[in-house]
């Protein structure tokens, strides 16, 4: 089947990606034809060696997805894997549509699931445990000889073991016999332990000698160890989703097993350069699937290699190594320093350098720089989340003035209530800019959301880039919860002009005027990011 | 140090988290000293065994901890713990400030950090091995003379161990001979995989006899595993952070592992009836530190139980244990089945039990009350941060009529900034109470401020019991972050009448309709609490 002019993965390691199928059972996902096609092709080019790609017969978008996927898919690493399950009780293979749409999908290999769990056999399947055995066998002789490549997962396997050794490694055994490549033990309800994983998966492969695979769910916590438990006891086919995706949980999550085996065990398990793809290919297979990628994701995440300098910043400039388990360049990703409470003059350098201002030639500017972050963190001030807010402080310490593109007169909102209960908020701003007087007002569904219709309305006109500028998302927090509404306010606000997006900050003593503060600083960046040249 | 009568948790396995300490160098957190309390006493509830409050000296916030905690906080199960680092090179730890703090903090507990990886002694401190070894005998000595308890965090310690073992075990034997009860093993950076955590808190446990405990971050995506792999090799002391809030990726997860322990490995870590507060207090947590739970942590995640029915929906009726790991009762948790439900019954009957009312008695009513927060957290609401509202939900179903105390005519909120950057707030309400209109402007520091003050002019005759009732706390959330500020607002506000605090929610389409509905119940509960009867 693999063949070294196509480039495919070496066969003696399965990477399995089952993201189309199984990872597309989380909440809140729901993918069409076109999304599943996008995704397989990122996973494609991650070098992934399997992409399962759902149930053909079992639903028409999969029935379509492999249809299409079989004129528009060229794949230069994977193999297209069709999931589908054994055979009908009381029947013949032969004769099972569900094993024929398999078939017709023309997709090379088949994964077929079995019920290895006597329990399950007969609650669920309401069949004997020994007509389970003959829907296996039958199953993939069937698929064998249809030229298919089968593996055989084997659901619920670790609780049926448990319950039932001798059945559980009856159905091994059978798939093994009857031509299964691979035979997957699955935890499927994700309540393993790496140690249980460990010493199951070990005497299974004493007891049948079959090839083993693992595919674990994320219930407990341990999917990413439990998958690498597996290996350690010698299964040689991990099935995993990019970024955890699955129900419940999750499943065993694609890039932290794969940065594992290739980094910490030191097994080449994707083609050579891949790895350093797997942040980008992380991000983009969640913007497919519409969910922010998590920023706390392992190797991948926004947040994987942020550190707040404080104590250490001196260190981390010395040696970054020290303070990090890989280079984040292995997996595509990036240091980042938090410019934090605990803020010195180390850890601004390396800020600076990040954003493209060596401060570090300059002692007096970057002396400056410090002594504004302090003086705003004083004030409820928090940089970590507004790099956009921290760009523009450096901008107006290196140019000695800030960005500045209007000069206000006066703003105001009006929210009210009537005797319906109906709500209006209206907001209206004074301002000048390139020497003329504006007056706009706006209507929004809130008093921010009325300012900021009612800036872009004064403005668009003497700066058309305003068209692109959108806000993507708006935090409060409240500081010194003791005082009650009379406290500080912070607010935060992304924003984005379609392809890239940043982050501003404002604090004041109420809500609308930081949100005011954290719209002007949104407006000046991006402005100043468009090449607008601040006003006088 | 542990009282029975106090019903400490036993002393031969600690429970540690680290959340206020640790987890606050999340990205994106910032705590108040009120977030710190508010934050210990839930942790305390919960049942660990210690709780890290921060680092006494460092910034004037933890000092100020230590200091309303000795004075506030009356802990059931936990003690609390001070954070610092050995001496400076070169001094007596005697003479250091920063050890003196410790002291002065009034915890009975200390956490130190030590150096135990040759190369950061080298680059990190600019110490030699030997002062560093010294500095470790003497500042453990030091606090131990001063009546403390002391737990020492050996930084880096499995790269270091790798690195230079006898290096590394010389300071885990000297902390443990200069009187340190437990020496921690910490992966710093997160890089260690279950295998080599068990392998080497093993071997670490064989050459020096101490007692050992593990402090793992999450980097490879193992933190929980690698805690479970090191009390599998011996370790009893495991330090944890809520919801896995850290540095980077995170720490590793105090629910996860808790379950694991108590649930697969069988040892009783918590106090009895505690491990059933897990999905609650996780979830209070999380709203006190601003971000939204995790929809798919393990245990805890609102999809943890979540089943798509379909195919083994019957099977699951006869025997839902065959298809979930535990049953999610056990952990607070509840199983769902459709799409769109959210709360379940038998948690809103513990929830009402809480509050002093029993539903199990009355189905129709737990059905009616049901279905309210379902339909109510559709809107946006959520009820686990606030008590008051679910009971005024409760009060309303259980009478048959909300407890209003007005009725709302309207309600205006201005506010404004003039050219010379005074910000201006106002607000008016207009509203009958027992039979009179009244008609009431309030100015404040913000618009809710305003709001506040013109509703308690309007009705403070009347209702003279409001005089006592305070806003404490104010937090605004963000519902549907991709649509910006066109979105859904929560809005949650703490109450106090001295004596008592209590929480209140209000969603809508903006920040001040929301804040007007999180008052209106606030007010009314604190009326309802003092005996005040509701309006017909």
């Amino acid at each position: 089947m693999t063949d070294a002019s196509t480039r495919r993965p070496d066969d003696a390691f399965h990477v399995f990606d089952t993201t189309l199928r199984d990872g597309a059972q989380r909440e809140g996902i729901n993918l069409t034809v076109a999304d599943k096609l996008t995704i397989a092709r990122h996973l494609d080019d991650f070098g992934v060696g399997f992409i399962e790609g759902g149930w053909p017969g079992a639903n028409p978008r999969d029935t379509e997805f492999f249809a299409r996927a079989r004129a528009e898919l060229d794949f230069k690493h994977a193999q297209l894997v069709a999931f589908g399950a054994t055979r009908r009780a009381g029947t013949r293979a032969a004769d099972d549509p569900q094993l024929a749409a398999l078939v017709d999908s023309g997709a090379p290999v088949v994964t077929l699931v079995a019920k290895s769990h006597d329990r399950h056999v007969e609650l669920a399947l309401r069949t004997t445990l020994a007509e389970n055995l003959e829907m296996v066998r039958d199953s993939v002789a069937f698929l064998r000889e249809q030229g298919r490549r089968v593996f055989i997962d084997c659901e619920h396997f670790f609780d049926g073991y448990r319950a039932n050794p001798e059945y559980a490694l009856a159905v091994v055994r059978t798939a093994h016999e009857a031509g299964a490549d691979v035979v997957v033990l699955c935890d499927t309800n994700g309540g393993m332990l790496p140690g249980g994983v460990r010493e199951i998966v070990a005497e299974v492969l004493a007891a049948t000698g079959a090839r083993l695979g693992i595919h674990a769910q994320d219930d407990t916590g341990c999917a990413v160890a439990n998958t690498l438990a597996a290996v350690d006891a010698g299964a040689t086919h991990v099935q995993c989703t990019a970024n955890g995706y699955g129900e419940r949980v999750g499943n065993a999550n694609l890039f932290p097993v794969v940065g594992a085996l290739e980094i910490k065990c030191g097994r080449g398990v994707l083609p050579p350069g891949k790895l350093a793809e797997m942040t980008r290919i992380s991000h983009a297979i969640a913007e497919v699937v519409n969910l922010t990628p998590s920023t706390h994701q392992p190797y991948v995440g926004f947040s994987a290699f942020a550190h707040k300098a404080g104590l250490h910043a001196s260190a981390i400039k010395v040696d970054p190594d020290l303070y990090q388990h890989i280079d984040p360049e292995l997996v595509g990703n990036t240091m980042r320093m938090l410019v934090s409470d605990m803020a010195g003059r180390a850890s601004i350098e390396l800020k600076g350098r990040e954003l493209g201002y060596d401060l570090s030639t300059d002692r007096d500017l970057a002396g400056r720089v410090v002594a504004r972050v302090k003086e705003q963190e004083l004030l409820g001030y928090t940089y970590e989340a507004a790099d956009a807010s921290f760009e523009l402080l450096l901008h107006g310490e290196v140019h000695g003035r800030p960005a500045a593109y209007f000069t206000l007169e006066s703003w105001r909102t009006i929210s009210e209530q009537g005797p319906a209960g109906t709500a209006g908020n209206e907001a209206t701003v004074k301002l000048w800019a390139k020497g003329e007087r504006m007056i706009a007002t706006g209507e929004g569904n809130g008093p921010v959301d009325a300012l900021d219709r009612a800036l872009r309305t004064a403005l668009e006109r003497i700066y058309p880039q305003l068209a692109k500028l959108e806000l993507s998302d708006y935090k409060v927090r409240i500081l010194e919860g003791q005082h009650g509404t009379g406290s500080k306010t912070r607010v935060l606000i992304e924003s984005t002009d379609g392809s890239s997006t940043w982050s501003t900050v404002g604090v004041a003593d109420n809500v609308i005027a930081a949100s005011w503060l954290a719209l002007q600083d949104a407006y000046a960046y991006g402005l100043l990011k468009a090449g607008v040249r601040p006003q006088d």
